[in-house]
């Protein structure tokens, strides 16, 4: 026990937020943040849906704070898409959700970081590979709240609040093999699709201290050969 | 009367806002958003300060309406400034400012750019020189709202949805020689601060078809010889 690794996992009921915590569990310690329990963790911190970030991040560190004094990696993928044009009736609501479900979840894992990271430790973000050089009219909302993603990646990299030593790597993943995914788009190649086995993969190497790249990096997550491969842009 | 083009500005109780309304009234007819009455402004909506966005925005379609069937320029001047880091306990109190204050006024006269302006017509938003190539871990909030505004302009200049020839613009203040700024910079030299007149005489000049540059163009605001010079960039 003394010698297991400590990670964070905000979002840990999505897709992406299982498959994280089903890949470390059989070595390290992990604390959930989501809106739904994930068995598979040690500790569970369920955000009430009727409060807003203000309201519930001091509880949350309370929590936090109970489980562990410090923690290794924290791993933000939480997220989700919407389409929909700056011109439509309902963009506000469009809009409310993507930054409710993509900023505000990265915004609390960068928060958490500058004051649970161990040094050394490494905090993951997820941005939007098809946003980069990509005007997003068809999907404004969901293109605002990435933006704001991708560059609070850039100032976390640089900042003084962050731990010694400590690393922000922001994954850009495309579109990631689903079954929500399968469902609206049956007639695709699902084989061009980052798995997300593939990409819980990839962040535990990392978050061991393996093969990591700089602080700072955006890795689009390519795929080739049947394997998610990062591309640094 | 029917030679008169109109004007929509949002945000036309602040500084730089009455500045506009000032400059272009001896020849426009206008219609003002904000949170107060401007007494220049021919037509006044005041946003409703207990709803949100979704909430108001029919409602403001329909008095923009009433005022007017088109709009030949609509200009978002609306916007606020916080300081404070990620780490700050107060971290999501101050980004919710920012982002109601910055980002929700600009999707607001994006919207109704594509519902109201005229062909040929001119959107202008405000952005932010000071974040430009510069991490901002002093305010974070307002990074991340102005990235998003910005990210936002870049989309509009290319969006099917806006008007055929339309312009869009987005102007990158650094300091403006507000009272407010006067006072909390005291020490400062204010000849170095782009003056509202200044700025929105600047906006008159490219609302009137006049020395426009190419839409999609960031002009940063510097101050030469007393005169406000943009830098594209």
């Amino acid at each position: 026990m003394a010698s297991q690794k400590t990670l964070l996992v905000i979002g840990g009921c999505g897709n992406l937020g299982r498959s994280v915590i089903s890949k470390f569990k059989s070595n390290w310690n992990i604390a959930s943040i989501g809106l739904n329990n994930n068995n598979e963790s040690n500790k569970n911190i369920i955000l009430p849906q009727n409060q807003s970030a203000s309201q519930y991040v001091n509880e949350v560190k309370q929590q936090l704070k109970s489980f562990s004094s410090s923690y290794d990696a924290i791993i933000c993928v939480a997220g989700g898409w919407n389409g929909g044009s700056i011109k439509d009736s309902n963009v506000f609501e469009t809009y409310h959700r993507m930054h409710s479900v993509n900023v505000i979840p990265s915004i609390l894992a960068a928060h958490l970081s500058t004051h649970f990271l161990n040094k050394n430790g490494l905090l993951v973000l997820t941005g939007a590979g098809g946003i980069i050089n990509n005007p997003c009219h068809d999907m404004i909302g969901y293109g605002l709240s990435k933006v704001a993603v991708h560059s609070l990646a850039s100032t976390m990299a640089v900042s003084k609040d962050m731990p010694e030593g400590s690393t922000v790597i922001t994954i850009l993943p495309k579109v990631i093999d689903t079954p929500q995914n399968r469902e609206a788009m049956p007639d695709s190649d699902f084989n061009t699709w980052a798995k997300p086995e593939q990409i819980s993969g990839l962040l535990k190497m990392w978050a061991e201290g393996n093969n990591l790249p700089k602080t700072g990096s955006f890795a689009m997550l390519n795929v080739q050969n049947g394997s998610v491969v990062p591309e640094y842009i």
